[in-house]
């Protein structure tokens, strides 16, 4: 309904402001949330679309819609390790095809919303196991943890919509962690190497190389897709490029504000170099920074604030669940960046509500024009 | 107000095919939630009433709500271990009688919903005790955990109703938890057995005998009492059976899920003997199988994959508390049944209300009735 | 809004019960809220302004809100140890002026709801550091903590005014709980002590002193301020026998009951001694005893309920973060407190709406006045 408003707002408004405004969204076409792409593919065949929707839940992990970027990811992620990234196409096929089943809400089905957890799921399921690559049995829990994702994205939807909020990545921290608690690293069937506390401390007479921690940062932004080489990583920081230039600056920027905060906090060196240490602070400043809100200099420093909360945290949780072996997965940043969305008071003017988030550069420019839609709808609804 | 709308429903609408459909209403009169007992305890004295909410609590525990079951069960539980059933019954009082201290509401009351949480205290305050039967002592915790329970019941609600989800067994879950906490396995005066993580492994060259795991699965029924002898426990099924056949069907088929994932994920034998491991999955499958959603071939493949879902999480779950000695108790099971009925998509179309939910075969010829007496109401609204 | 309808329905009901009443809110300007203060302070210069809302969130850490009880309690603090007194005094000036910056409504900022988590989080990282006295590297997480709880105070806001309640001290169990986490007791930068559980045996043949017990109850109302000394904590008690002696005697009173709490469950003989066992009931107590819920004999039955509630649940919170080393801080009554808010039945009747929370003494005056005020703007509505 808004996009028909939006697009009849368009032809109507024909002053020049709004069509110098609007330059910067015709670029986009090429780039950002390509919405002109599901018009296309509307009378394809159900295996055409069900790749375009896979694609877009490969980008939503980093918070990013755009199939084309989802490719480049999905690339990336062959190029790093072909079994991980098997699992994880399993993982996004899994839970699309299960959110079809379960007669779950189309438009969020197409928009790649079903996938993302699945995905994340079984990529990590890869990463934790003990067994090996080519562990074939894995096959069985990477697609029934991908599914039962889809229960968590549907149930917990009702709770987080009375504030406006996304499910994110809940339902794949919740079944990841279930997954490890359920197997423990001596299961005869699925072990799983444990998660050590961060805080753990080094050996005396380590010294830390700073050329490996500068490296750490953009690690930080693969291993969002626990992808750990840097090759890899700086394709999918380029696929980020590729949907928005300010959310791969924001990526960057709190991948190092991660790596900042495992600094002060002497975290275990491992965490810095691989950027475990980062990719919290990474998808903390993201949240913040453009996507769910304006940006400005505001919001930006808001970002930063975010990013240091959400790697502060994650080195708190990452002790907790040491403790018995689990590793914090990105919890820290979902918590942080569901606080940060709640926040009343200045940042608060700049929230874009849930169902209107597109790519930051879009968000900036339609922002006007779906507040002058408001009081239009408000005006017509009034007369 | 409901009821009386019903009644009149009944009587206008005199159709044959309405006829045909209530037959098995009236057959329910026996069995089922037998609400015409409420009208006629209305007079009696107060001692009288207290024993029909109170055996409508017991039943509670098990999803129905039926006195002659509840007089049932609680003879198993007398059959099992009379220290244990008193206690319960002590609980399923003092809960009862704090709530119509408190001034909670009276249908509650009545209905058993206040005496189920205590009941369930007690009964596993009794089971976890090192200090063996008739330790006098334990009267006073299970007294003071069960008036507890009404504290906690009466404060979720107004938080579980913003999503019309009942409270179930949460404050039994919380206080139970909370008693072993404070006690701890070396108490001076209430010490209790520490539970053991159900990943534990196996000593070497232990075999698994399936009969046993046979009898485990109409033990998981009884487990939902904490009883684990198998007459008692297919007395309290016979219990559910006189409630709803559907229910006893799905308690039965919910606990083999149960004892399947047990199997899958190796837990220790002794779980799967005694019950244990079925328990959780037979209240996960009866949540969805008819009681909260009508019944039909989709919610029954929901019901299954609730029981899984419960069954795994029973494990996760017992792995994690029992890191710190903690026994996982019905956690898993009232998650995935608050989660289940949060589910949007094609499962939430059979969701009755809350108010609305009775026996799963009187639910199944209801529907159609409270439906057309919404449209009903609604047309007269408008006029 | 409501301030002039009171002050409107002053001057309009002249009757003399109505005056004979108004004599005691009469006597309250002294003490009490002191609103008559924030209109004389509205012009004067910012230090001035900051330095009344931070000595009015000094006093919410204790339920109260009186500037001079909290310029007597900080004198009290800064008796006890002038290093941790340093550190609350930073942080409550820290988490205000966050606040400010960020835009917080000027109202909340102004009642110094802003000050009491901060101030609590600088004194207890003061507490826990083992790096002892006059480290100045604290100052640091110290002050970014406190900024922290601004955002945690304003996230959860939205969510908890659902239901009317108060956000409270969860940001700062949050944060220490995190800050704790994070830094671990052998961290380079920032070591603590880690806290034992409460269930933790005594050696053999220590006998418990009765007089040492019955000086633990004072000492659990300091306690609240994390300050174990008798002169400190006599102080603080006066500070809020200022405010309100109602409030005062059911601190007392909880700080009693968590003392035989203590004893009943035989925690460690220091937890006694120090008054830690004592200051979850205290606040417990005072929640319901007349600040939250209008003075009665029931409310009175309530609050010693909620003291033991409290008491109990921190113990049980003790023993489970105990396990990893981590303290139980006042999650317990904070907890607590939240269900008793919760309540429906009897108790719910006396529940005062959020925003009309005041001096005890003055919610036992006003609560007529503004009820009948609601009805007069009802009335002047439906005209």
């Amino acid at each position: 309904m808004w996009m028909e408003t939006k697009t009849e707002e368009k032809e109507a408004s024909g002053t020049r402001s709004s069509l110098r405004r609007c330059v910067l969204s015709g670029l986009l076409l090429c780039t950002g949330d390509m919405e002109h792409l599901d018009k296309y593919m509307q009378e394809k065949l159900f295996v055409l679309q069900l790749v375009v929707w896979g694609l877009r839940g490969v980008t939503r992990v980093i918070l990013a819609n755009n199939p084309l970027s989802g490719a480049l990811i999905l690339a990336a992620l062959y190029w790093a390790s072909p079994w991980q990234a098997l699992l994880g196409t399993l993982g996004v096929l899994a839970s699309t095809l299960t959110a079809v089943l379960m007669g779950q809400d189309s438009a969020e089905v197409s928009g790649g919303l079903h996938g993302f957890n699945g995905m994340l799921v079984s990529l990590l399921m890869g990463g934790f196991s003990s067994a090996g690559d080519w562990y074939w049995w894995l096959l069985l829990p990477a697609c029934l943890g991908s599914a039962t994702c889809v229960f968590l994205s549907s149930g917990l939807s009702p709770v987080f919509e009375r504030w406006d909020l996304p499910v994110g990545v809940f339902p794949f921290n919740i079944i990841i962690v279930l997954y490890l608690l359920c197997t423990g690293p001596d299961n005869p069937y699925y072990p799983h190497h444990p998660a050590t506390p961060p805080g753990l401390l080094e050996p005396n007479g380590t010294e830390l190389i700073a050329v490996e921690v500068m490296l750490g940062i953009p690690l930080g932004v693969g291993q969002i897709f626990a992808c750990g080489a840097l090759g890899p990583s700086l394709l999918i920081l380029g696929a980020v490029l590729l949907y928005s230039p300010l959310l791969a600056a924001h990526a960057l920027l709190g991948s190092a504000v991660g790596t900042l905060v495992g600094l002060s906090m002497a975290v275990h060196h491992d965490l810095l170099y691989s950027g475990l240490a980062g990719f919290n602070g990474a998808l903390g400043c993201m949240t913040v920074g453009g996507l769910y809100f304006t940006f400005s200099w505001r919001t930006h420093l808001f970002a930063i604030a975010s990013a240091f909360l959400s790697a502060y945290a994650d080195v708190a949780l990452g002790n907790l669940l040491g403790t018995v072996g689990l590793p914090a997965c990105s919890w820290a940043a979902t918590l942080t960046a569901t606080l940060m969305l709640l926040l009343t008071g200045s940042l608060a003017a700049y929230r874009i509500p849930i169902g209107r988030v597109m790519a930051p550069e879009h968000n900036l420019c339609s922002r006007s024009q779906w507040e002058a839609g408001d009081t239009a709808d408000r005006e017509s609804t009034d007369v």
